[in-house]
């Protein structure tokens, strides 16, 4: 297929504007071929007016035709084969196994959501009997259930370019819920972007899905996703990425005359705490597994262990990970923005006389481990803000006390992990207490890199990892981000069976 | 009980500061004799660092302490007696009949919540097994379930002063939920709060519930409750009142460092649509269980029919809905500013030219029904918007094409209501389907003045009438305004019977 660089306002190609930009290859740093072109706001709202339109059409799918959907999306995405897979990795550098995985959980996430809409049960129907001899008057019928609330506007990530980018989980929730959905294509896969904006352009029109349920904008500056969030017609933004990105959005979403919901995934440093049974029966399985998941993907993962807790006296576990650490290489960065704010980032923290590095780091693509006393953490709390990127902060506590002030200091992060034996569980139910405030998930004896695509996960958590704690990005219940409860009153039999 | 006028600090009485202020008898408009004291910030700060610690305690209750926490505040308001109902009266003007079915909704209320808590399965728990020989990696378990956020601030209706006041719903499902409450005291009936604020803290106590577990402040300034929303220990604000206030509160949660959740029913005009054949079936029916309904409490309810579409055909009935509004007498309104805010805005709309006034107003408590044409009403949204009382604008449709036009027109709303009969409902097929996309609760063949506590009921609905359309403020699905989402992931068995 060879990629044009234009919007794709529904089904239809378009280029009014003349600001042009290219991906890059990060392994060498050279542009790439394919020139693509900026959305201009008379683009933006041209798809946002067919979305609204295309929303009064897909609103009443039911739930086998949106399924039919999703799958035929899975289908074309297999069906692009290895010039996706290529694509992927020329403009990620990420590694072609890495990319075919994420393919796999892509496509698996529009399984399980396609699943649950044959089931037919995710609209939460609730029904209150009538009860029409109730004195002193009768109670009618109530019917409560779930309704999409029209077009969404979605931003995926740099560091998961299918999973959760184009036919990402945003996008594949709001399309459950039957909203339309523009797509602002990131300018880090922009390729990626235009083929699989494709596909699921293919499956609507395999699937007699309307035209404009799926648009998509090509854009580098901000300008695109300002306005995108700003149109009235946009009814909710999913986002994954940086704080900065996502607070932005939100910003301009709560002052819009109509205030939309923003549900911002910005990441965070997803604390683990190893306690002292645990280490003293497993350092060295612990450590090593420790090392990879931090060095995941080239730790470019939201869910990443930026930050870990033990008691000062694990100096040797300390070591060991920094061992580890020091023999594993990691592969290019997403993007030279993202290189150069990890590599600025780890020297704002290295110059600091109370963090000590404890890797060698010959250069910028080496993981890193710093480590600090959990009094100055708690002082201090823009050290333990997220380096997105290969690296790691110990924090030193003297006891558990300690350890506990820590986690109480903790703003709210996606994830926490525990590992500890039954009876550090036992001396530690405190610090399960404090961190069940702070996150969205609680791991116990794993690693928090690996976020499983089912109806219990949670990938979300308290500001500021998200901009909204009461919803997840993965999973079967993000559909709820793009839904809303109505209720009816004594509704008609004849409309007992209406698709809402 | 002799009432202080003090703030309610947890179970202390307290009086730093030496603004002061009292209630108002609305039928003469004269002050009563309680002096209230408005809450210092630093009393607003005692209250939250109060709940912040009761908090550690109460979302570790298990339901049926929980409930039966809910169940003795019940029995206290009970036990208050003729105290209470004669003091709501003195300070709302509003019926003793009324003030005591009041009573019995909030009554119900707390125990169709304590219900729910009894039977366990509100906080939605949803598990998925672990698959430990799962390729190429095994499966965690994971499970999901609701928990409560923290202390909420709460702001109560003048409208009705027990049911959506202090120990109305926003109270009811934040302490459902685990939550400790900071209520802002009504100003309009401050000695009422101070009454159900006792009953709520005596309940406390009797249950063992945590000091902090509530607190009350009083305020006639906006200060107290924009301390209350800016304090950085409260989680979530829920609120029933006004546009103007509820919008405020929303603009500053949202620009807080860590912006929270504002659940604030701000009321709408909830249009009620009569179809043709309804009316010919059975106009004068409708035409006073229509007047009835405008002018049911003083026409002081959220979901008060101030709006009515109907075909400019059917002069008659609107003849008729004049007819008997011209013999209904209303009582006083609630506060001069309310009573004062309705006379303006009617004086506002009849002296425009396109408005025509077809009741005989004499006085200022004389029910008030206009009308417009639906161009007109399409052509300028200000003259549709809420006048908080007892009128009613109806809107006359050349023909379907404008009853269409005049829906889609429409912003968000509480409710809105339809008249037909079958044939009609297949004639305005359309209608309806605008119609679910405007409001929370749709009604058939009634009106919306009663609005039933039961899991399925849903008020809330898109903005404006709510700052959160995802939100119900009434019925058990309330609670989930104060929870949110936690995971867990490989939860060791030690913890499973752990309430979190």
């Amino acid at each position: 297929m060879n990629l044009t660089g234009k919007q794709l306002i529904g089904n239809t190609l378009s280029q009014i504007g003349s600001h042009s930009f290219t991906g890059f290859n990060p392994a060498t740093g050279e542009p790439l071929s394919t020139v693509f072109y900026e959305a201009t706001s008379k683009e933006i709202d041209q798809a946002v007016q067919l979305a609204d339109v295309a929303f009064s059409i897909c609103r009443k799918k039911r739930g086998p035709e949106k399924a039919l959907f999703l799958e035929t999306i899975a289908e074309e995405l297999l069906a692009l084969d290895t010039e996706l897979i290529e694509t992927v990795c020329l403009e990620t550098a990420l590694p072609a196994a890495r990319i075919v995985g994420e393919r796999g959980r892509t496509i698996g996430q529009l399984r399980l959501f396609a699943t649950m809409l044959r089931e037919g049960k995710w609209n939460n129907e609730i029904i209150d009997p009538a009860q029409p001899d109730r004195q002193p008057i009768p109670k009618p019928e109530l019917r409560q259930l779930q309704i999409p609330i029209g077009p969404v506007a979605v931003f995926g990530a740099s560091n998961f370019p299918l999973a959760f980018s184009v036919a990402g989980g945003d996008t594949v929730s709001a399309l459950a819920a039957g909203c339309p959905v523009i797509f602002k294509a990131h300018p880090a896969h922009p390729g990626t972007c235009e083929l699989v904006g494709n596909a699921i352009l293919k499956a609507a029109e395999k699937t007699s899905m309307p035209n404009g349920v799926f648009s998509m904008v090509q854009g580098v500056s901000h300008e695109v996703g300002m306005q995108l969030v700003q149109h009235p017609l946009i009814r909710a933004v999913g986002f994954t990425g940086s704080y900065r990105g996502g607070k932005a959005l939100f910003d301009l979403a709560v002052r819009r005359l109509e205030p939309i919901p923003v549900y911002a995934e910005m990441g965070s440093t997803n604390p683990v705490f190893f306690l002292p049974r645990a280490l003293k029966a497993n350092a060295a399985a612990l450590a090593q597994a420790f090392a990879n998941s931090v060095t995941l993907g080239s730790g470019q993962f939201c869910t990443n262990p930026g930050l870990f807790v033990v008691l000062k006296s694990e100096e040797s576990f300390v070591n060991q990970v920094a061992e580890n650490l020091n023999k594993i290489s990691v592969g290019a960065m997403l993007t030279s923005g993202i290189q150069k704010a990890f590599s600025d980032g780890i020297t704002r923290l290295k110059t600091q006389s109370e963090i000590t590095c404890r890797t060698h780091s010959s250069d910028n693509l080496t993981p890193v481990l710093l480590t600090m006393t959990a009094v100055h953490a708690i002082s201090d709390p823009t050290v333990t803000e997220e380096v997105f990127g290969p690296s790691t902060v110990g924090i030193l506590a003297n006891d558990k006390t300690e350890v506990l002030d820590f986690a109480q200091s903790l703003k709210g992060h996606l994830t926490a992990t525990i590992h500890g034996t039954a009876e550090d569980i036992e001396a530690y139910k405190d610090l399960i207490d404090i961190l069940t405030l702070k996150v969205g998930r609680l791991v116990f004896n794993s690693f928090p890199t690996g976020v499983e695509v089912s109806p219990a996960m949670m990938h979300g958590g308290p500001f500021p990892a998200t901009t909204d704690a009461r919803s997840t990005s993965v999973g079967t219940t993000a559909i709820y981000r793009f839904t809303r409860p109505i209720c009816f009153q004594d509704l008609p039999v004849s409309l007992q069976d209406e698709k809402w």
